[in-house]
């Protein structure tokens, strides 16, 4: 059994910690929060708290709370003896300053309303003493079998490219959107190409995936295209259709 | 049973020539196409041709090629009493210059080498004459449940938002997978959250569902990130950051 304690509470500890209290090879001893009535409706699964003074003994700190806010809970935390771990993808290891150190970075996006399959998502491990992967592994593998030890700078180019794939791809979701609601179309009619485009690369790589206009290098349709956008649109759209040329 | 005759030899005939042997209330009369040894591999669905003159009688006509050969096709087959329909999503039905035309456009990516289910793909109907809607209607539903009538500008519209949600969607994951290639990262690491990104607007629309550091204006978080990237891929960080930004 693995005794933790989280930290934070916000949308990543939210889901943690449900997570957390769920598997029967953790035991979730306590959740801290600099505001109490942001974990309030955690109570059923650990004791809360809001002070420092009050944590209690753990095999696993897990500070789940905004980047900036990382160093000085660390900080707060110093003298316990347990492993203290983050959940950032852009946080440095060292910015850690206990003795026992690690990362345990949940490659997910966490919108507060969508509901987190954890068996799916993968973590990404770092410790700074060898002798607490084991540790770290067991943690991430009591909630997946997904489990990638990187170092930090991998862990920090892993999280642009997740920007790219996730963030701005919903990015080009809004678009769609947008040109359908301006032209009555229901954006459903979109949602099976959607789905159809991040399936195909359980077949495909994404180069092989790649179709379309700017693919085929058919300016025709291109210009078509470009007219019927509003500027930020077009200007989107022409980068990215001469970043897809510059592909081939 | 509906009689039709395919011509064509690309991605979308094929998978077209296919769907139409497997449902069972379509006939498939025929297949065309300029240069036969592209569709020899289809002689077992139906008998193939390279003449005009030779094509044989059949209540739709499918041309389901380029779009640059639309106009031509269709004035080959002038004289054929049936309905002419074209696939594409960017040829107005003023292309069609027969006396009875329509427009059969299913909204999906046809790479060569994936799997396409028709069942889930939309398909968006047009006609020049009322009565023949129903027609169309019918070759439709013998594929699919997803029958949007659409009219020849909101079909274009609705091309345009397909490439901002497929093509682009793409070009980011072959982005994402650049920088997870040059870190020595496995791709697949990504994965879950390409799907999980595309699954939550089954449940969310895509303005709820965006997150990350433009969407949060965390300008820190996005310098560090510019940094990691070369000067393409920084070039596309910035425009769909103040893209996000803008929208909020």
């Amino acid at each position: 059994m693995i005794r933790v304690v989280l930290l934070g509470g916000g949308n990543v500890a939210s889901h943690l910690a449900n997570a957390f209290y769920d598997s029967p090879s953790i035991q979730l001893e306590q959740i801290y929060n600099r505001t109490l009535s942001k974990i309030e409706d955690k109570h059923h699964l650990a004791p809360i708290t809001d002070s420092f003074e009050n944590i209690v003994p753990a095999d696993i700190y897990v500070i789940a709370t905004s980047d900036i806010a990382i160093e000085s809970i660390s900080k707060k935390i110093k003298k316990r003896n347990g492993l203290v771990v983050h959940t950032s993808g852009t946080t440095e290891l060292k910015s850690l300053t206990n003795t026992r150190t690690g990362v345990f970075y949940p490659l997910q996006s966490f919108s507060k309303d969508a509901i987190i399959d954890f068996l799916k998502t993968p973590f990404c491990l770092e410790v700074k003493n060898t002798e607490d992967y084991k540790l770290l592994e067991s943690l991430a593998k009591a909630l997946t079998n997904k489990v990638y030890p990187m170092t930090s700078d991998q862990r920090k180019k892993l999280h642009v490219a997740a920007v790219f794939v996730n963030n701005f791809v919903n990015h080009m979701y809004t678009i769609g959107e947008d040109i359908c609601k301006e032209n009555n179309i229901p954006f459903e009619v979109l949602l099976p190409l959607i789905s159809e485009t991040s399936q195909k690369l359980q077949q495909l790589s994404p180069r092989q995936a790649q179709t379309g206009p700017a693919k085929r290098k058919d300016f025709k349709t291109m210009l078509v295209h470009e007219k019927e956008l509003n500027s930020n649109q077009k200007e989107i759209y022409k980068l990215l259709s001469e970043a897809i040329q510059n592909k081939i």
